[in-house]
């Protein structure tokens, strides 16, 4: 994502600020923990959901508070926190072209340092003073353990119901988002109606995010992603590009059994892996998340215009121009 | 412990409560995990903690309100998410007698576990509906698990400050025991002077608590601890009957040497824990637990009188009784 994304460079000051503070992590921390969080919190990703939080937040008000920031900071360390445990979880060595905390360090270290990272989350959660932004904080920590244990659990089962691909993408991205944006709402004192369409902005914004992400895990380009494609179906887990190719033949049988002869670096899964992609599977998981992001800019039609609805609503094209 | 002890039979139907809170967690839970977090939440342990806030609040309050049953439930839920994640980096098999999650489930599924109590416990917290109590509990969360990184760096770090010791125990357990009495007194409204005795209360007694229970590992019974010996002196991890013991040594480098050759099977450990326990250390470190404990019973004397200002001076003799 380059910084001429309209949300990015109307934030650009305020994103500055929750910056520094996500940074104070690393300088707060004991010693040998300092460095490394340093570099995992400052290795960057898109800082999209501070900036959700924080647009949500300036449709209602005419600057960032401190209390905005705090929760803004708050939602990208909960999402640093969980990738810590996922990396240790997947056993990733790199994650955005990073050596991984677990490639370098214990188990023990590792687990302790997400632990630090959620216990650092939810103190930023609680400046804001607001009640409500901390229980949708912590049912919202709630939502994403559960969506990954079930994720966990529910690995190679390869018939399962599409039904259970939405609630995992919703556990894993969408509820994040859609409490970022309703967190930046609560705190700017929205009207309830305006709390929740932003609420279901980042739900939908969020559940496109992750389709595409899914997407890419079988389009993109090895080099770029430092990483075969089709990762997520040789660690077990299946998503939508993978229901709509299964739902598409007639012998639904022999593809799971070609999977399940495969292992990890089996002949079997990287056969499949290429006839999704060359299926129309991709085009449709495409037009699925086209379809949640223009719900997303559905979503905003009540609330106030200006330059963040504006912002926001080309994030929504942003998302899933991504894969294309 | 039995249940004749006077805090656990004055607040026995609101610990019931919650029990049954805690409980909850396991039937609200995804499938696999609901029966895995029944079996590690109803394996007991003393229910201290919670017994500590409900005492604390009941010294300003007619019956257990909500808040503060939600209250307990977090304390209790907090220390249970911890000792998941400390018997996975501890590799423990065996916990109060019962098997850890550790040892029937990969190690992912007991990180997630671990995470998905912290989010719990959050939940609980946000239940009370207190800022300060939230932030109480967002801020020793931090605490406990910058202690536990400070404890896996300095292991094996034989002639560390004793200062660090103090830190240590600190982290590890008086600032859940003190987070618990404090957030007793603010949901029970305490005058500012009686919130703070509360909070100093629960960090002797912790401290108090904790010195014993590092006593315990050198002095108890083998069977009934369900382990060797001296099992944190084998983890590199060093407590009070370790420093003075050798404070007491003219030849501290040749105890050193022997420590530094021995593995964790190693014969040059074990002659350690033997010198240990057959010295004055344990007296000393026993002498130091009652000190904190005489603290900790001060600390009282300006809080409301009756029967839970008396338990709570009974529990402060218990806790120290346990290691004679």
């Amino acid at each position: 994502m380059t910084n001429d994304l309209a949300i990015l460079t109307l934030l650009h000051d305020d994103l500055l600020r929750v910056e520094q503070k996500i940074r104070n992590i690393g300088s707060e921390a004991y010693g040998p923990l300092a460095e490394a969080f340093l570099n995992l919190l400052g290795s960057g990703g898109k800082r999209l959901r501070p900036a959700l939080a924080l647009a949500a937040h300036r449709l209602f008000a005419d600057r960032s508070s401190d209390k905005a920031i705090a929760v803004a900071a708050a939602v990208e360390t909960l999402h640093n926190a969980t990738l810590v445990h996922d990396d240790l979880i997947d056993g990733a060595l790199i994650r955005r072209g990073s050596i991984t905390l677990n490639a370098i360090w214990s188990k023990g270290a590792t687990v302790l340092a997400g632990d630090y990272l959620f216990a650092r989350s939810a103190g930023f959660a609680a400046e804001t003073e607001n009640v409500r932004v901390v229980q949708l904080f912590a049912e919202t920590l709630r939502i994403i353990c559960d969506g990954e244990l079930r994720q966990l659990f529910s690995s190679r089962q390869w018939q399962q119901p599409k039904e259970n691909y939405y609630s995992r993408i919703f556990a894993k991205t969408a509820s994040l988002f859609a409490a970022a944006s309703r967190s930046g709402a609560i705190l700017g004192d929205a009207p309830a109606g305006q709390e929740q369409a932003l609420y279901d902005y980042g739900y939908h914004l969020g559940m496109a995010f992750q389709i595409v992400d899914d997407i890419l895990d079988y389009t993109g380009d090895e080099r770029l992603l430092g990483k075969p494609v089709g990762g997520d179906l040789r660690q077990g887990i299946v998503t939508l590009p993978f229901f709509y190719f299964l739902q598409s033949r007639a012998d639904p049988a022999a593809i799971i059994a070609m999977l399940e002869a495969g292992n990890k670096e089996g002949a079997g899964i990287a056969e499949v892996v290429t006839m999704i992609r060359a299926s129309g599977a991709i085009q449709q998981a495409g037009q699925e998340a086209r379809s949640f992001a223009a719900q997303a800019q559905a979503d905003l039609s009540t609330l106030p215009p200006g330059v963040y609805r504006q912002a926001l609503h080309d994030l929504a094209e942003f998302v899933v121009a991504r894969h294309t």
